[in-house]
C-alpha cells in the first residue's frame, strides 16, 4: 500500500474567481506512482471552496450569479465580522457560507494511474474571498 | 490491501428524477470481497446529482422544488447555453447549478463486508437534465 | 495497511444546534494509530449535518439563517410530513433539505498522526432536528 501527500498552492488575481485545478490534481496522481486507489484533494481554507463541474466560461458566471444571490451579501446582514481581504468595508460572512454551500473536498477514483473524470468534469476551485494565496493538499492511497 | 473498480449505468425516465441507488453501491461492495475500508461513489457527469438522504415520495418532491427554487432557471437569465438533453429551447445552466449545489459524490465507511448506512439514509441519485444514461464509478479500498 | 472503525454518539441542547466536533475526530485518528491515509467521516442521519467551516459565534448565526432561507420552511409548503423532533405541527422536510445542502460526510489527509486541517478550520456538526443523540462513524484507512 502506498500513501502519497502533496501540498499545492493557487492564487489568482480577483476577489471572486473561478478556475480549473484538474491539471494539478491530475499531476499529483502521476507523481505518487499509484496505480489504483483513491485521491482525495481538501482546500485548507474556509473562504474558497473546491468541487466538480463544466469549466465553461458563461457557466462560471452563472455559478458565481447564484452563489452571490443564495448568500445574499447586502441583504442579510451578517454578523461575522471578519474583515474582507480585500475590502475591509465589510465582513466576509458570504464567502464562509459559499463555500459552506459548494463544498471545499473532492474524493475520486486512480484507475490505470490517471483520475477518474467524466468527459466533461473539471476540478474547480473557487476563490470566493481573494486575492490571496490557498493551499490544497492531495492525498492518494493505494497501489 | 484490495482496490476494487466498478462502474455501472442508471437511466431513468424523465428530465428531472431521483432515484434510490443503494443497492447498486451495496452490490459493488459485496462483490468487491473488501471486508473493512472506504466506498466512494462518484458520477461521471456535470447535470446530475448523487447524496445521501432520506429517499421517500413526499419528500423527493420538496427536495426538487427546493434545487429549482436556488437555481431559478426562468428568472435568472443564465448565460451558459448548452441545449438542455431533452429541450432546445433552453440551455441546462440550471442543472450544472443543481449539480454543484447537491454534490455529485459520497464517501462511506465499510465494515463487516457492508455498507455504513444509518436507517434511514439512502444513496440518492438525481437527474436534472435527461433521460439519459449516466455512468457512476465505485471504488472501494480496503482489506 | 491499517483500517480503523470508531462511532461516536453527539447530542445538544437545542432544536437548531451547530457544534464544532474537530477534538472528536481528532481523537480517533490518534486511537487509530495511522500515521498517513486518509479518514472520513459521516453523520448517519438524514436531518443533521457535517462539513468544514471557522467555528465562530457570529458565523454560526449567519449559516443558521442561510439554511433558513433556502429551505423556507414556513413559505415552502413541504411535502414530507414525519414530525419534526421536538415539535409535532410540522414536519421536519427543512432539516432533511438543509443536510442535503451543506453534506453530511467529510474526508481528510492525516499525515505524521494528525489530521490535515487549515488554521480557521474545524469539523462543524450541525443538528437540524433535535435536540437528539446522532451517531458518527469514522473511518480510517493508511498505516
Amino acid at each position: 500500500m502506498r500513501v502519497h501527500h502533496t501540498s499545492v498552492t493557487v492564487q489568482g488575481d480577483e476577489h471572486i474567481e473561478i478556475s480549473d485545478v484538474t491539471k494539478i490534481v491530475r499531476t499529483a496522481v502521476h507523481e505518487s506512482g499509484v496505480r489504483c486507489g483513491i485521491a482525495i484533494a481538501n482546500a485548507l481554507h474556509t473562504t474558497c471552496a473546491l468541487f466538480i463541474n463544466e469549466f465553461q466560461a458563461a457557466l462560471v458566471e452563472d455559478l458565481k450569479a447564484m452563489v452571490g444571490r443564495l448568500v445574499q451579501p447586502d441583504a442579510a446582514g451578517h454578523r461575522h465580522d471578519d474583515p474582507r481581504y480585500s475590502d475591509c468595508e465589510r465582513g466576509n460572512a458570504e464567502a464562509h457560507l459559499g463555500t459552506a454551500l459548494l463544498g471545499r473536498s473532492i474524493a475520486l477514483a486512480v484507475n490505470d494511474g490517471e483520475l477518474v473524470l467524466g468527459r466533461f468534469q473539471s476540478i474547480i476551485f473557487a476563490e470566493l474571498d481573494g486575492p490571496r494565496q490557498r493551499a490544497i493538499t492531495i492525498q492518494i492511497v493505494g497501489e
